[in-house]
């Protein structure tokens, strides 16, 4: 993987406006495992600093998504510590190690889905927003299950069509509506399920832009908010102030006028008194800080 | 005015994504003006026949706003009461007062929008959603007193691009928004003002889908949430459950897929709890029923 094969790796990472946070962080990593299978370096030494100039570079492609520094900090403390035996040996190390937490991310992924889709039981309406990987496998342990799902289409780039594309092919009756319905439809769901790209340090939630919106909505109609959202999502305590990641405004497909500005800011922030529960791999949580989990 | 005439006049008022109530009572009123002016009925009986009919059928064209059922009840009520004199002073009566409830109405709006501009006062930056007639008289007022306006596309038609052009004509200084955008975007705002399709006998108000997202982040935020409403559009006490108007699906331009049903219901409800005060021509009111006005 040279620096022309990485740079465009890294710009269909920054240029991804259809996965989230969790799938964004894996492919991250499945970059960096090929970088280490190969780049081209010639010894350990440059091995090191081609990666962490890369890390560097990864982490800081979408601010908005903690869930890639973290996975991508654990990575570099693992090659950090690695014992050097020569440089094959640190590009087999640091490719498995990539390998290793695409596949411990994933599996905490699935823990999440399991504890919603246990939380959540047969028989529901569940109102979710743009397209978020761990939702989607809670689909998947429910669709068995009478589920009945609200999608928004989630404007400009509508990701809540490849939702409803997925829902439709495992046969789950779903209704599709523009973000300005999420206040009327919200009388039709049992609960509101979304992912996360970030939880912060208060358990305040950075997600696709509407969210708070959804768990507005969902305050007043009385009904649960939950957040799917794997540890590895988590920001630090001395994180700094989010970026709220502001994407091309020619994606609204508005005319041009004077003096008018298109702003398409990608997420926003929900507060934590507006979450009813955080769901990790370690459970449902209905306080923050997470202490023991509910269920 | 022949059925035919009139049929296109009735297509056009129910086939309308981009005017608010305001507007379209009045519209309603002039194809009633016109209908006076040139129907072929030939006698007082005739023409009082016609005119109840399409009366009716203007009413029930859009049911989501009470603005129209209101001014086209004044103007029977009127009709009614006239002294007969003939097919032709009859067909002036009807003209004239048509004519007088179009003008009534607007200046009712007028007033509606002096208020609101007195309540907003200079340097202000306010959040709308969707075009509403009375809002852009409001914006109007406030062009040289330092203004400054959020809005919002208002998918799936984006009549919100309308209301950019005309702020941008003005030289009013705007940020164009998706619905998306509005709970993140409401803490720049100083107020959310909205028009209104019909206030109930209970305060809440059917206006745009999305308005009640608004309602929800202003609440949320601590900002005022104020609503455009000329007497004309209140409910009646006894009138039946408000029907929200769903429009054409392919509006979202959506795929299509199996089992997944679009939804395109046009308005929405918010509840009176949300409102900070309700703007009439009679002033700024902060309780319901409204009883003396604030300012």
């Amino acid at each position: 993987m040279d620096d022309r094969e990485f740079d465009d790796a890294l710009g269909a990472l920054r240029a991804d406006r259809r996965h989230g946070a969790a799938e964004l962080a894996r492919r991250a990593l499945a970059i960096l495992q090929m970088s280490a299978e190969n780049s081209p370096a010639v010894d350990p030494d440059a091995f090191r600093a081609m990666t962490a100039a890369r890390v560097r570079a990864l982490m800081a492609a979408r601010p908005s998504m903690a869930a890639i520094g973290n996975l991508l900090a654990e990575w570099t403390g693992f090659l950090d510590e690695a014992p050097v035996h020569g440089l094959e040996a640190l590009r087999a190390a640091a490719a498995e190690c990539a390998s290793n937490l695409i596949a411990q991310s994933r599996e905490a992924s699935v823990q999440v889905a399991d504890h919603a889709a246990r939380l959540i039981g047969t028989g529901k309406t569940v109102l979710t927003h743009s397209r978020s990987s761990t939702v989607l496998l809670t689909c998947d342990r429910l669709k068995d299950a009478d589920l009945r799902m609200i999608i928004t289409e989630s404007q400009p780039l509508n990701e809540g069509h490849a939702v409803a594309a997925q829902l439709s092919d495992w046969g789950v009756p779903a209704t599709l509506i523009t973000e300005a319905q999420i206040g009327l439809a919200m009388a039709n769901a049992d609960l509101a399920l979304v992912g996360a790209d970030t939880v912060r340090a208060d358990g305040s939630v950075i997600n696709k832009a509407g969210t708070s919106l959804v768990a507005y909505a969902a305050r007043q109609h009385g009904k649960p908010f939950y957040v799917c959202c794997e540890s590895f999502k988590r920001a630090a305590q001395d994180a700094p102030p989010p970026e709220l990641e502001e994407m091309e405004p020619a994606e609204l497909g508005a005319p041009g006028w004077p003096g008018v500005t298109v702003h398409n800011t990608y997420f926003d922030i929900t507060p934590p008194s507006l979450v009813t529960a955080w769901i990790t791999e370690g459970g449902v949580f209905t306080e923050f800080p997470l202490g023991s989990p509910r269920v």
